[in-house]
């Protein structure tokens, strides 16, 4: 068998460690990213090459990566004027790890395969560390035989991997993921606010709730730090931000009301207002805390 | 050691198997029902006696369990004409399961020092299923001796029992659970409405991201029968409102900003009056799905 060759373009806090896992996998890797040092660097981690522009690091990829910010920055490592589509190979795979609109994954995999190459969106979950771990879930849209050949090389970060549906499904699957964090944050940030304000121990009453029809993933892992008023970590508001606007233009699109997730949004805006675009997404909980009662 | 003599005042859905816990433990029953045949019948299925009045049923009794429907019917049972404060021995322990404000559990709390005798408000979650399997969350308030003086009776019916702080702090520990429930169930009807109305497969979504960030213990038991347009079962939106009306109260007393559980409640006004009083929480779905796009 010989060496399968990718390349990977974007290489973010996410994209770094995901590069560097393939590449330990023994798969021949040329990666770029817009900021060249940071590249020059993976090359100094990991082996492998770097190349100046995302057209000339998937020229003789079999399969071409991409995590990169968001619909715009999609576009234009693909379609534009030095974009991988320039030099895609015929019968060469795309995959989007972009957390994106599942309409940018349809015009990539129409544009894919009018040149003969195949395209799979398949953001993902678990954050930094799952990156890191190569633990991360993948939601993946396209079509089977193109998932189950790209599956064996995703497998090296991710562990909960799932073909969705036709491509823009990874993408539906993630907007469905997002929408439910926004309430499920907001309720747990609106109880802690008045757990606090009650006087009740906050950590005895989520050890107390966690375990029952209030629990989630969220109330286990944010409500130690959401206590602390520790918001330097997790996912940050400027992304979810991005992600939301993502989720309520697609509901237009598709009929479905989100009042409470629009407002949500809104509640968001203000903390970037506040200056914590940065901050995790629960920091939900200091926003309440700043409304004057 | 001589036989412990409890009362219990509320055979309702839950009381009357959190009753038959206690009868089948050897202790010596004497129940109080305000429909007295379901008092009856209560006797027919346990040992025990049943008693014309809850003063009746308390008259010699060590402990009283109390598990009725809100603050007026407690008040009723308690403090009125026919109350349990008209006979509760000096030394015993008034305990309260009953889903109420922390106010009442307050003024239930000294009247009880005032005659001599203790309190434990102890409302439950767990549901039904939770009262029939004895698998309850009891949340307590109240002082250290008394709860554990009345700890070995709870655990006939109660798995996770907490003492969360003085009296009333069990009402507020329960009043946290249903605002972080509240925006939970919101954010999975909103991401459910959307999945079902973008083509995908809902089960398969919710198997790929209840494992995440999303993930969530009405995520794993609600999904299916969201799915399925079920909602004859569970906790009724009728409870749901009379617990999120008491939550908004006490909110306002201790100025916590509720934004979105105040919205929420209103949701559920609106379930209420689609003839949906009794249908379980998560019909916000249902809600969402007749709103006309």
């Amino acid at each position: 068998m010989s060496t399968l060759n990718a390349a990977f373009i974007g290489l973010g806090t996410m994209g770094y460690p995901m590069a560097g896992h393939l590449a330990e996998a023994g798969i021949a890797m040329t990666v770029y990213n817009r900021t060249a040092q940071r590249a020059q660097q993976w090359t100094r981690d990991y082996p492998g090459s770097h190349a100046p522009s995302p057209a000339d690091a998937a020229r003789h990829a079999d399969l071409v990566f991409i995590c990169v910010g968001d619909d715009n920055d999609l576009r234009q490592v693909t379609l534009g004027d030095d974009g991988v589509m320039q030099t895609l190979a015929k019968g060469a795979v795309l995959v989007d790890h972009t957390t994106a609109s599942a309409e940018v994954a349809r015009e990539l995999d129409a544009a894919s395969r009018k040149q003969g190459s195949h395209f799979l969106d398949a953001p993902v979950s678990g954050g930094q560390q799952g990156a890191q771990n190569g633990q991360l879930s993948i939601m993946c849209g396209g079509d089977e035989a193109t998932y189950q050949r790209v599956l064996p090389t995703l497998q090296h970060y991710g562990k909960a991997i799932n073909l969705m549906g036709p491509a823009g499904s990874g993408q539906l699957t993630k907007m469905v993921n997002q929408i439910c964090v926004a309430g499920l944050v907001e309720g747990l940030a609106e109880g802690l606010a008045f757990a606090l304000n009650a006087g009740l121990d906050a950590n005895k009453v989520f050890e107390t709730i966690s375990q029952g029809a209030a629990g989630s993933w969220q109330m286990v892992n944010r409500h130690q730090t959401m206590i602390d008023d520790q918001y330097e970590h997790g996912f940050a508001v400027d992304w979810m931000r991005k992600d939301l606007d993502i989720c309520l233009r697609e509901a237009v699109r598709n009929g479905t009301p989100l009042p409470i997730t629009e407002q949500i949004n809104d509640f968001y805006r203000e903390i970037q207002s506040m200056g914590g675009g940065r901050w995790d997404t629960s920091s939900l909980l200091r926003r309440l805390q700043k409304i004057p009662t």
